[in-house]
């Protein structure tokens, strides 16, 4: 059993981290043969500090540019994603309306969903709206990275504990190596965000720093 | 945006509630017409200190075996999960063996995946054998909840932090009203069990007290 | 082994039907307690005999017509699918552009995948764009049919060999009462159509006449 | 409209395969980069004549065994499916007890759902016990498919008109490509099998003579 000393679960907790270990978690996925970028609901909804959900993000926004940058100059794949349901609202469940009433903005064509313009998505990067957390859930995602050869995911953009950490956990489920670099990620809540990246990093995905990231893909 | 004080995400903490719910969180899902039990992991290698994995979930047991006599006397459906790999393990992917290489041990049929006694499984309740954290994730426990007409699961056991939290999302993302009774859930980690009630209440289910649930469970 | 005298598999053939009958095939799944009508794919490019894939499905048509009548008025749910890629066509996956070429023309927002206006699609009316042939499959509508405790779907449209046999196989899958409309149901090819009857009556809903549905439909 | 002179969906049927050509359908997914053999169902149930469900399929195991020596000799991975439920029949959806009540037979363990000797199946070798008939559904072979970097199935064993073609379905949608060798697939009814043939061969892979696949294996 893990004791912990200070109750607070973040990277570099050297004690906390050779527990999980010892338990047979925190191991490396590493990198496989060919990685794409998954840019996770960096939409106005989430990035706009006066909006109701939003909080700043222009650190993270940063970090993903450059990402996008290096995805670009190879050719690796690249997809955004962004939330939408019907105005009627009908494709949105009776729990999900009660439990998360925001989603009710999730107007498919609507501001709140369109990719911030920093990104400069082109046309031939997919856009894939999903309807919950996970990037997987709903949407033909897993076929577009069937079809790329894809089998290394690098997932970035936000929350972290709540779409960032659902993706890491659909994309473990599949067989495929997560990576996230910490400082392409964010939440609205920095202890959220902690707690969630010290979990993903013992479960599902490398979580490692952004310069590391950039090293790797050197290679490719 | 939500500005914490204390860094640390645990129910009741009120000023840190206040701000999700301004951010559109939190909302209640409440019940629906017919719930179920499902008793995600307690298997030896879960529940036995001495064990690579294991913690002292004695009292979660506790509490899991009050909700089976409730749902047993009422004759509402009860599901048991464990984890189970072919001997060969060929069925366990690279990533995993790699991220988590303590699920080598958890072969189909050895000790470590039995379920604990305690919970006097009846020949009609379901065993569902997962090979990931959700319990929806590769199995049919979707066609058996339709089977059953089931809008609504409870769900206990652990970890919370893994694969309670998987089969929240999961549930959600299916338009299931999710209840977790927080005495019937646990985890290896204090701090990681805190995190994740705080991010399942706000986001997929309702965490409530296991003497709530009982006292709700009456009505059917 | 199932020996044929014509090599026709067609609903009626009551020699046929004794032999899968005897090999464990071809019960009744009958009626659960609440029904929803799914109606596939009802739009241009499907129903127009001059469109390169369309055929005339104007009988079909009328008849689903009837039964959006009798749901409407019991106020059950009812569900539209359409399919739409993006205009850039990324979300379309190498081997579905080789093998369905068609499929190239199926572009969000075009007038080849609109409903056709004979179905009135109400603005409560869900309307699911899927990437596949199963209307399940990179989708939300187990999500809708969870929220809306649908066990029945009545599933209608085209094509019998393709989105309605695929829908049918998935409905089945998931634990639901899947009901067949035989005249609700139609193909470009009438030997595709009969054989697919066959089958899906076989294994896995109930092939009905329209008029039997429409008696059924009374209860509710 | 596609007009039909015989009624009869079999391959090479010219004026047919004509008729579906124009309608966008019928076109060649073509062989990826790593191929895979998936062997569905060869198990004592559907290969034992004697039993309810059984047919002759010995010239189909032939034909397999002949595909499992080329992949074995060229360490290409192979996976094989049985269907298997829990002794209570718990984990069988009640409308699956209903439309095919054979399923009740598929206990796990029994002798009914062994493979059958002449596969002579190796410890290496992953084994899929599946649910129903799509070897995707409820199991976790999408993750096997990704963690042995397969983009290419080769489809094998029984039955054409049931699980074959819902497994092939499954791996189109998923961008997988699909090869379907004629003489490896069997089914209980020849005018069955022919029709589902012709179909996956229009909308889900490529049904390929077994010396054609032969062939093209020599270059991995």
């Amino acid at each position: 059993m893990i004791k912990e000393m200070s109750g607070q679960h973040s990277l570099g907790n050297s004690r906390l981290d050779g527990q999980y270990a010892a338990a047979g978690f925190g191991g490396r996925v590493g990198w496989g043969e060919r990685p794409a970028l998954l840019v996770i609901d960096l939409a106005r909804a989430w990035t706009d500090p006066n909006d109701q959900m939003g909080s700043d993000l222009s650190a993270v926004t940063t970090a993903v540019c450059q990402l996008l940058d290096v995805f670009r100059s190879k050719d690796l794949p690249r997809y955004f994603t962004t939330m939408a349901y019907d105005p009627s609202l009908r494709d949105l469940s009776r729990v999900a309306r009660a439990k998360t009433p925001h989603l009710k903005q999730m107007v498919r064509g609507s501001a709140a969903v369109q990719l911030i313009p920093e990104l400069r998505r082109q046309a031939d990067e997919a856009l894939i709206e999903k309807p919950g957390p996970s990037a997987f859930w709903g949407t033909n995602l897993a076929t577009l990275l069937n079809s790329d050869r894809v089998d290394t995911l690098v997932v970035t953009g936000c929350s972290t504990s709540g779409c960032i950490r659902g993706t890491a956990e659909s994309g473990f489920n599949r067989g495929l190596h997560v990576i996230l670099p910490a400082e392409a990620i964010g939440d609205r809540s920095p202890s959220a965000h902690e707690a969630s990246l010290f979990d993903m990093n013992n479960r599902y995905g490398d979580v490692l720093p952004l310069k590391t990231v950039l090293d790797e893909l050197d290679r490719y």
